[in-house]
């Protein structure tokens, strides 16, 4: 039986918890929220869903003990009104790496040994919270890092020429978060080498990095684009599909948190690549990573 | 193709699109919302979903003529503020009388003739003042009506025998209001007739009632269980299966609006059903009808 | 992760196989057939559509020991050409009382303790002698029995009434063969009690009863109805969704199995209900339970 | 309404149909089979199906009057048997010759107009005479050409690399047949460029053309994948997607039908693109195009 916990149901907790339900993905959800009348309120939705839906899953609502055998656990705890009034996810840094240390303790003393994957922001220092706090092997632990921002690419490039967007690949690296950049040399279009004009691709990436903040502009949150990038990685994990996608992973000796590719199956990450990036674009991540790295220090 | 218009982005009709697009139910979306931002915020938050998806139906912001051969158009307008400030849903008759009004002359100014279904509030009048406004034939306007009390209704027995809900049948009659109610004659468990003392009956209504309240008080709105419904209905009506539904459709001589069974199909209500209701329940029924016509009478 | 056994690849065993790969229900899937190049065959189809389907599921094929740890083992052996030559599903008894034996020792000899779901002819009869090979305990082992009979007759009433098959609910009961019976005290019509002429009911059980000969005359075997039948069920399993759905089920005093509702959650059988049954319906399930009985002890 | 005809219910035809039927893809399925009695069995299969399956899409059998307004149709006449006597899929093309005349003057006569989707072999050939007498404009016509092919070459490169088949992209292209051949220029694991010794090219090639004999030696024809590729195409039509996918499209200045890259969409091949082929691979192109081309010319 597939079984998912979700820590956090606000915009993309409960999002993530809806989308496996209604696609049937999920036998058993356990949710976690501070909030008890959220918590209920959603549990009641749910339920009320089920009602009409043909799958039937079993809804646990503010058990950690229920947590402890689950798959998977998925953290999406934070405020996000603390990224947006500066505009930068680090925002949350100080409220969340609170809410990583409680988390990760309580998990690490229910023993859980699953996969834990992170969502909030800023994702990849969280994601190096949670797995020092849990004490899980790093492979265990990931994160959606740049995911979201690889889609938003794909999107952007896929309205400016006009084709599907799985007709894009690519991968936007670094953090999810200001620093995070489309690593050109990764790009095709309709699996073809391609070129651009200086001016085109800062178009494109102004339109990448900025999909975020008109989302939050205009509805408050972002909730759909995340919960996709975080249901396929579910999907895959569940699968223990070996496939190759970009989530914040550990990288370089260091093993720092980062939006990279990797290959996820049902242990995590079951394996790396090395991407032939091009001299600019490797000093770019190492740049991101070290930065990454110090707050990752800064907040032990 | 399957093309769907959905008018009203607030958090219900914002969770059918979602809904509708991550299940690969819809080829076309047409999303109208008079703020403009909260629109294009959704459409990106849509796109960067698409990016992650296998399928790829085409969504459009705001052009009331992309709705004109729109297979079906679901009315999703309101503000729940309105509703809940009074615990009544008739706290959004005058906003919706007006929306209803300005939006059925608008799909009656393109000629849209497909099946229009309404989930605003008080959704049986709305449906009447719709109905009225398009010059749409009665059998091709219907509302979510009491599917969603019919919904809770079952989540309630559910747990109350510790079965899935899909075990339970019968009917939430009436206005999807405070004047609803559970069709017990209707009601099996398990698909068995089944004797209840008066207590639980009691105990059941409430919870059954109660139901949106509930998730109200915890989140602000209700949005899945009500978005599960509307797409259950869209199934049916894109194919033309015939199906017995509750909803809110014509009764009586006068046409009435009323949560009540119907058989939907391509053409919206294609038939309609008698129910072998006790003297009590008629009653109840014909009440609640004069009732709804009075306010609908008074709308127009 | 969800992980299911099947065994037999014939046209039963494969739809069930390609259902549950190709709608994302499966992790993981071990087949064994005793025709290893026919085996063989399947896992390089199935390969192939992997490489186009969003989901990547594991099949494994031709190893018992794959099987320990399934959820739920599906047996779908037996050679339905003895079957259709005396249009008699006793016609495979020997065959397969043969082929429960051998795979009911392999189960309890690599210790499996899932669930058991039997497709394999006659189908209650290889229920029983699974149960007995296997040591399971009586609640772990069904069949799919008087199901698909369940939904002919629901094809064949909607069919009649010109409602969606979900109009109709009722029971097919007893032997998954010729001694089977619709319940007419369980069947509804838009969930409404109906009458019927004796005429019509001689009509609508000869449509139910004859629906396999038609299928098996025009193609040489069924697999779509059937497979949806076992699908369903493995749902119900994985979603412990307390669902009443109509298997082979031990039933009586004395356990015999036979077609009847019961609630399947992921325990198996985690609950009974008594149908509300006419003397004569009682008396023909007592008969054709005495006449399973027998077989199944002369098959011992 | 997403409408689809199927002409020809033989192994292909019929999993196409089942998949569009239980993944809920389809509202009306029209089949077309000239044996009368295996057509009625498969309608009878399906309609047990639909008594379980939650989407209850029409289905209607041999009437070509229906045909004329579907959004799609699927050619899969044939007799595979012809096909594998001399292992080479010209052993279809006198027959199919005969098939493609007669059905698509029947085409013809019902004005039908949207989308012919052909998986008859030999494909390419097929697909040229079929857009003859339908005398449908040339983007309209499409086959599955070498998509399974290359379904093939990604399920071997990815068995032979552990990852996942969608970790690997480029193309099999020219004839779906013998002349086949893998295109590695185009191809990427885990989206990177690769080197492979000549001796691997030689076995991954062995592995992708054999592919299809070893499942007809095993099971006596192929289904599971070349229904997925025909759905994935038909789910791109219907999306209007512009996705690019590799299929029969018509090819050089004399528009030669032959598998290679194409931008799908509702009105069929919305675009073309051009691949940086090497100049071996032009030439391989060339001359099968030739090849094909020949084999036209001779049959019409």
């Amino acid at each position: 039986m597939r079984k998912v916990g979700i820590i956090g149901l606000g915009h993309v907790g409960v999002t993530v918890a809806y989308t496996l339900i209604t696609k049937g993905i999920v036998d058993e959800l356990v949710c976690i929220d501070t909030d008890e009348k959220k918590a209920k309120a959603e549990f009641y939705d749910f339920s009320d869903a089920l009602a009409i839906l043909p799958n039937q899953p079993h809804i646990i609502m503010n058990s950690y003990e229920a947590l402890a055998d689950a798959d998977i656990i998925i953290t999406a705890f934070g405020d996000i009104r603390l990224s947006v009034e500066g505009n930068d996810r680090f925002g949350e840094l100080s409220l969340n790496a609170k809410n990583a240390k409680e988390v990760g303790q309580k998990l690490k003393a229910i023993q859980f040994d699953g996969i834990l994957l992170n969502i909030s922001n800023p994702c990849d220092v969280i994601c190096a919270l949670l797995q020092h706090y849990t004490g899980l092997p790093k492979e265990r632990v990931l994160g959606t890092g740049t995911s979201l921002d690889t889609a938003r690419m794909k999107r952007a490039l896929a309205q400016h020429y006009n084709v599907a967007s799985n007709n894009i690949s690519g991968y936007v690296l670094g953090e999810h978060g200001d620093s995070q950049f489309i690593a050109w040399s990764t790009v095709q279009v309709n699996h073809l080498p391609f070129s651009i004009s200086e001016a085109e691709t800062k178009e494109l990436e102004e339109k990448t990095r900025n999909g975020a903040w008109t989302i939050v502009e205009g509805k408050g949150y972002t909730s759909y684009g995340i919960a996709s990038c975080a249901v396929e990685i579910v999907n895959a994990i569940f699968n223990d599909a070996h496939q190759l996608l970009v989530v914040s992973t550990p990288f370089n000796e260091e093993e720092t948190y980062i939006g990279y590719p990797a290959i996820i199956g049902a242990k995590g990450i079951v394996d790396t690549i090395e991407l032939p990036l091009s001299q600019k674009e490797k000093e770019e991540l190492a740049k991101t990573a070290q930065m990454i790295q110090e707050k990752i220090d800064h907040s032990l």
